[in-house]
Parts: structure tokens; C-alpha cells; sequence
């Protein structure tokens, strides 16, 4: 095979059904997610089937547990994916919506028209399920989509794709608006992300690495985050029980995910009133504690399990962990915290604790993150708790789309203008 | 000197600065902007000396009419850039809006915050108004800034950017918030475009093989248009009236900017009846007309100037004049103008005359550009027009702004969330 000439072909007919699905009204839309959602159900056998081939595969090349976990589909996974199409069509179809038409003084009328971005790339790693999501969110934003999933999930991501141009077709629309990329070259992937006339944007959801070659190589734009590295700063004048409560829930909820904190910032003035407690819960639950020395001064004074804790590096301040530690920083107070934050952090999510309004309000301008939070778990920065109902992926850049991206990220404005023959002056 | 080392100080410099004029109020900035428009008013002759300098350099150096005339700084237009920080300073500030702060079902209330995006750099040839310009949008918006204009308009930019420091530090603002390139090395660009770490996104700004250049090289996002191939399509039920006024208004208004129509289509069933009167308004004005075979038959029989008709080959299809030259076409209806216009057009701004609503709507939401017009001249396509109050570019990408970029284009939205000790469940 031709790799080259193969992912041209593909972008080629996936620019000439970006046309025809920025042109399909809700209703069309919705009707292609429920054939989809429908086709799944019923073979749903079969996706197991496909899943336990790659399953086997995975297993005899020696893959980890972690990667196992991620590409294993099970009955409720199954279902799980026939719902969130059904959720997507629930969603109101961001399309076409002008906003702002106003008159100018020359008399015409400017607005603003949300439309699709045209072509979306989408490079994933073993999950199957991201073929439906990915699938489902770049068809109800009008988008026709490149589905490029790990070699991993072939069988399994290629089952998928059979529902989804069977639901398209039924719907009577190109079955070419979602490809799954057949072949497992990885050259397809440079291909891809190289295309400037098939492609618009490029979404990578995977690991650091994955993510990192993408963004190096890429000359389509990349929505992206590359890690998170989510702080909670707990002020002197924080509410002991609310920052207890919230760096429970922000460190020790979920380890695996981005938005999980990785960091913690004491204020010095309320350092001794709280950390021991602070500290005594993280041990509880197992969490190692990488601190300053005067963090692991107050933490050992107050007899917290020494051997959870252990002496940060300035490595520590940029760390995410993705498991069950946190390293650990005393500060003068905001403006500290406000630094170390924009210096180390990764720009994706940082929560201050405190009942101080003025504080709240500059940590919240001052923090250059995607997500700033007041009183709250960094755990909530996610599509659906932000009430995006379903998300793509979370950017850390600046560029189009901040945070999580739901459908309106994967859409653009254009300018719409309305006259009656008016012409410049 | 060491360019790159140079340009890496310049950057972490910026990166700086960068974090001050976000966190500034309104008043400060709009003092420093009110400043800087004093220093250009009083160092106008100041100014007008260090342009003679740039000037005697470039008839030297055998530049052509058209790069003398952009350089050229008069007393007029000394004056205009003073007013054009005034009316930058009276714009509303983008900085710190929230839009739509809800409550969501957890009980966190989440919403967006408008924030400046980091450094911007912009690269631009001969015009030294660009300088003070660029820097006062920048500034606005909470920008810093790193100017790196053409080496023929070095002493021009020196003296304006003396004033802009001077109007920064009156305003108590760090100087570096607004830097000015002053190598005239071209390695300069080179690393301007690829210090992610230090620039959030560059505009260029300038004719279309630097846009490219710059496009080819660059390591951080790129706002930029590279040309406008704008279409007028008379439709076979447009106003003929409305029809005549817009092409002659489009297309001769003025000859090099990039929102005058370069296309001009015309739907069969209407072309023996207006095309006639639009072919001699044209040819009275002096446009020479690049026909396909059916238009220049139908402008032959009506004997319109034959001097000024020439058989249009392929590429004028995709030709951006810039001068008293129109590609003319017969298409058969809407369908045959919009694939027209997707295919053959830049993205920039096109417009439909028509009297059809169906149509009209039809047009609005099937051409892909960044703005789409109905029975109004593409001269519109303007920052100014629009109502953004002034424009650091056109974009004709997708993704972040599209079409003229004011100050909103040069913010993004983060998420806020706030709550009172809330944990995710």
C-alpha cells in the first residue's frame, strides 16, 4: 500500500464530505447518531468479538496491564457508547447559530455565524470507545472527521467504524463524513498531520509522547494539552475544613487524570494549623508527599507517617505524577503561589482555597491557566461537569479553543454581512 | 551581536512584561496609550526626520513607487497614528469579561473569562504606522508585543518606539511590554517564530511571500491571510441596479487591498441582461475583463470596449490582481458559484447579490469564507467597518479569529469555577 497516496484519497473525500455534512440540517444529524448508536447495540457481539481478537493480540506482544485496561471493551463499555451518541444528539447543534447581527452606521448589518472547522484529525491511542465519541461530536459539529486510532484497537476500531458509516448511510449521508484510517503504518499519522488542504485541525488524545511528536511534526493546527500539573493553594485565609475536603477530593479521587492535583501550595500563616491534618489524610490513603523542608518539618513535627514522606527536587515542582503522590510547598502567600504556579505549572487547572475576596479574584486573573478555580477540586475541569456535555479533548493552549472542548471547539465564526445594495464610502 | 541570544533576551523579556500589562486596570493602560499619542504629536518632526532618513536610504537602494509610498510618513499621517491610539484608548477594554457564569448541577457556578493571550509578535514591512498601531491594540488588549518591522523603516520605528516607551513608563508600565525589534538581521524573524516558550502567536503582515515564508517556518500559531481571491456572484434573480453599484463599488473602489473583488460570476439566466452594463461600467473605469468564452461572447455582442477583453485561462480563477483587472465567468445558478467560490477562492470574502431569500440564506451558510455577504460590497471586510474599532489583521484560517482581528481576537476565554468547598462525586 501507498501510504501517501492512500491518506490523500482519504483527505480528498473526507474535504468533499466536510461540504455535505456542514450543509446536513439537526434533524439529519441527529438521525445518522441514533442509526449509529442503534447499529452498535445490535452488534454489539460482534464488537466483543473484534475487541477479544485485539484483546490477544495485545496480550501475546506483552503490553502492560495499563494499556490492557484501556483497550478492553465489555458489554457496559458497549453500551456506554451507543448512550453518549445518543447524549450528542441531545446536545443542541451549535451550527449556524449568528450571533451579534447588528447595524453599522453605513447601514449594513454585521454578524457573527458559528460554523463547522471542516476536516478534524483525530490520532488516538488503544481506547475504542474514541472512535464513537470522536466520531459522534465531529458529526453533530458539522465536521467531517479522520479517525487514526493505535494499532492496538485495529479490529476492534474497525468494527466500530462499520456502525458509524452504516448509521451515516442510513441517514443519507456520506459514508465518507467519519473515516477510520485501515492501515497501521505509522507514516499515515505524518501524512495526517501534514495535510494542509484535507485537514484543519488535528486532535491527539494519548500519552505525553504521543502528544509531543505530533505537536513537533504537525503543520495543521493541534488542539492539545500535554500534561497536567494542576495546583491547589491552600491561603492563609482558607477555611480548614473546605481546603481538607477539596485537596482530598483533588488528589486522591481519580489519580490517572489531568485534571488531578499534583501539586500543593500551603500559605506560611495557616501552614502549621493545617498541613498536619492535610498530611495525616494524604498518608492515609497512601499518597507519598514530596516537600520543601519546611514542609516536611512541620509534617514530621506533627509525627505525619515519615514514611510517606520524602525531600522534593526542583523537579518535583513541574512533575505529574499520575499516581499516588504530590509534592508539597510552603509559600510566603499569594503572590508567591501566583508565581510558582505560572512559572511550574502546565496551564491546565489551579484551585485557591480561601474566604478572601480579593484574593479569590486575583488569583483567578492572575493565574494563566485554562481552568481557575475558588473553593473548589481541580476534578471538576472536565466537558461534562462544565456542562459541555461531552468532550473531545482539553487544550492547554491559548490559540481557538481553552480547556475542555466540547462541540462549539469544534466550530469557528465567520462573518456574515446583509445590505440592500449597499456599497463603501 | 548574537541574533539569537538577542532575540531570546527580547522573549523572556516579553514573557515578562507580558504578566504586568495583564494584571493592569483600564485606566492605566488607556494612560499609557493617551501618552504615547502626546510623545508621536510632539516628536512629529522628530519622527518626520528619522522617515527622511529611511527615505533617502530606499531611493538609494532603488525601491520601488510602491515601497516609497508606504514608507512615506507626512504630518497627516504622524498625526493619524496619535489618533488612532486615541480612538484604541476609547474602545471597551476585552480584558477580564465574564460571559456566562452558570450554576451546574454539582453546585459549582462555571463560566468564562476574557484574558489577553501572552506575547504577540508581529512581523510587517515598510509602513512605520504599523509600529504605533500594532503596539497600541497589543497593549489594549493586555498584550506584550515584539515588533520586528521591514529594515527600510528602521529609523521610522526607532522614533516611534522611543515614544511608546516613553508613554509606557509614564503610565507607570514596564517599557518592555512593547519592544521593538532593532536588528535588522532576517535570523531575527527566524527565532521570533519559533520561541514557543516566549510568544503565544505572530501576525504578519505584509505581502504574500512573507506571509509564506513566515507560514512555512513558524513554531508558534500564525493569524494571518495570505490572499484575497474575493468573489461577487450576481445571481439570476439579483436587483441589476444593486448588481452594477456592487461590482463597480467592490472592484474599483480601490485596486490593492485585499477585500476588492477579484471574481466576478454571473448566473446565465441574467448575464445577457446585466453583464452588458457592468462590462462597459468596467471598461469605463478602466478594468481590463479576463472572460471565459461565454462572458466575452455576450460582452463582444454588446460591443463593450473589445481592448479591454481577454480570454481567461485557468489560472485567473485563482488570481488575486490587485489591480484594474476581473476574472468574469458564467455559472449556471447558486450551486455552480458556491462549488465555484469553495474551490477557486481564498476563504476571504464573498458575496452574493440576489433578491432570492432561499438562496441568499443558502449562500450564507455553504461558502466557506470568513465573511459572506449578501447585496453589500467585499470592501466591508474591515475591522474598522465591522465596528471592532481597528484591526491588527485578516484571517482567513479557521481556528481562533477569523476574518478582521480586533482586540477580542488578540484575547482568549478561560474557565472560571467557583464554589464553596464543592468535591467532585
Amino acid at each position: 500500500m501507498d501510504v501517501k497516496q492512500y491518506m490523500q484519497t482519504v483527505g480528498r473525500q473526507a474535504r468533499e464530505a466536510s461540504r455535505a455534512i456542514a450543509r446536513a440540517d439537526t434533524n439529519q444529524k441527529n438521525r445518522a447518531l441514533a442509526a449509529i448508536a442503534a447499529a452498535i447495540r445490535r452488534d454489539a457481539a460482534k464488537l466483543l468479538e473484534a475487541n477479544a481478537r485485539d484483546m490477544a493480540h495485545a496480550r501475546a506482544s506483552g503490553y502492560d496491564a495499563a494499556l490492557l485496561d484501556r483497550l478492553a471493551l465489555t458489554e457496559k463499555t458497549v453500551a456506554g457508547m451507543a448512550e453518549g451518541l445518543e447524549q450528542i444528539a441531545a446536545l443542541p447543534d451549535p451550527v449556524g447559530e449568528i450571533d451579534g447581527l447588528k447595524f453599522r452606521p453605513s447601514g449594513i448589518q454585521v454578524g457573527k455565524m458559528r460554523v463547522p472547522l471542516g476536516v478534524v484529525g483525530i490520532i488516538y491511542e488503544a481506547r475504542p470507545n474514541v472512535t464513537a465519541d470522536a466520531a459522534g461530536l465531529c458529526l453533530k459539529s458539522g465536521n467531517a472527521a479522520i479517525l487514526r486510532g493505535g494499532s492496538e484497537a485495529l479490529h476492534s476500531n474497525q468494527a466500530v467504524a462499520a456502525c458509524v458509516r452504516e448509521g451515516l448511510a442510513a441517514a443519507g449521508l456520506p459514508d465518507t463524513v467519519v473515516q477510520v484510517v485501515e492501515t497501521t503504518d505509522r507514516a499515515a499519522v505524518g501524512e495526517l498531520i501534514t495535510m494542509k488542504d484535507y485537514v484543519d485541525v488535528i486532535v491527539p488524545r494519548g500519552g505525553k509522547g504521543l502528544i509531543e511528536r505530533i505537536t513537533g511534526e504537525a503543520r495543521v493546527p493541534v488542539i492539545k494539552h500535554l500534561h497536567g500539573n494542576c495546583h491547589v493553594y491552600v491561603d492563609d485565609r482558607a477555611d480548614p475544613d473546605k481546603a481538607l475536603k477539596i485537596v482530598e477530593n483533588a488528589k486522591t479521587q481519580r489519580y490517572g487524570t489531568c485534571n488531578t492535583a499534583e501539586s500543593l501550595l500551603v500559605a506560611r500563616g495557616i501552614a502549621q494549623a493545617v498541613l498536619p491534618q492535610i498530611g495525616a489524610m494524604l498518608a492515609d490513603r497512601g499518597v507519598e508527599m514530596r516537600g520543601s523542608a519546611e514542609a516536611l518539618a512541620i509534617l514530621n513535627a506533627a509525627s505525619v507517617a515519615p514514611n510517606k514522606l520524602v525531600a522534593a527536587t526542583e523537579a518535583d515542582w513541574h512533575e505529574e505524577y499520575l499516581g499516588p503522590i504530590i509534592a508539597v510547598k510552603i509559600v510566603e502567600g499569594l503572590d508567591e503561589a501566583i508565581a510558582h504556579i505560572n512559572v511550574h505549572g502546565s496551564q491546565h487547572t489551579d484551585a485557591i482555597v480561601t474566604e478572601d475576596y480579593t484574593r479569590a479574584r486575583r488569583f483567578l486573573r492572575e493565574v494563566d491557566s485554562a481552568s481557575v478555580v475558588v473553593n473548589a477540586s481541580t476534578r471538576f475541569a472536565d466537558g461534562f461537569e462544565y456542562g459541555l456535555g461531552a468532550e473531545i479533548g482539553i487544550s492547554t493552549d491559548k490559540i481557538h479553543a481553552r480547556g475542555p472542548v466540547g462541540l462549539e471547539g469544534l466550530t469557528s465564526q465567520k462573518w456574515v454581512v446583509l445590505g440592500d445594495g449597499h456599497v463603501r464610502a
